[in-house]
């Protein structure tokens, strides 16, 4: 793990949690992305070297529709940039991490992804993420 | 705001959590400190230019112990450095943000905090702190 790359909040509404967190953080979100394979459109602002994402679904199946229904509106995940994610998943696997994919999968911001199951992580959803080259 | 200077995350046991996360992050704690007043024992990892706070109730009426009873265990707050508490506080009070502390108070590892209201900023616990010098 070389840093936390983001922080992922799930918000119901973009539209409203945008203007919002521009002027909680003081500072302009830089980008907004629609990630289809996963029902979400992402929004994201730089804090020094770590960004924070938030996170809108698209679909009642998105896992941020659920995950909202079941814990509501907050924190979501926190995405650790590795610089070998299938070294890094190897290595967890063999420490008795569940991984949630076989292979890392594409994400948003250009990268490749992989979660690790909150049931191992004392409930938090760990993201494993490398830079696409 | 400065950066994200931690990741507060609510664990029902150190003894089990930090090792846990030794595994998780590859990377050692370097510090555990109890904040009597908050009723919690914390310890820390670095991740880069961030930390990796893990927080355990010390008591069945710390905010830890009851977060824990409500949500379950999990990502808890962001705290964000800024270089001037007091001036962050005004400027977030006029921006129709609610604080939970009046002034700066005492938090771990030699900081000034203060903390929003969730119900302003999405469901998610913001921590202000600035370094004590």
């Amino acid at each position: 793990m070389l840093k936390i790359e983001h922080i992922g909040i799930a918000v119901t509404s973009l539209a409203d949690a945008v203007p919002l967190f521009e002027k909680l953080l003081n500072s302009p979100c830089y980008k907004t992305e629609a990630v289809a394979s996963e029902q979400v459109t992402t929004a994201f602002f730089r804090q020094g070297d770590t960004k924070v994402e938030l996170l809108e679904a698209t679909g009642p199946n998105s896992v941020i529709a659920r995950f909202i229904e079941r814990k509501g509106a907050g924190m979501h995940h926190i995405a650790f940039e590795v610089s070998n994610i299938e070294e890094e998943m190897q290595r967890l696997a063999a420490e008795g991490f569940t991984l949630l994919q076989d292979k890392p999968k594409p994400g948003a911001d250009n990268k490749l992804v992989c979660f690790l199951h909150p049931k191992d992580t004392s409930g938090v959803l760990v993201e494993l993420c490398q830079e696409v080259k």
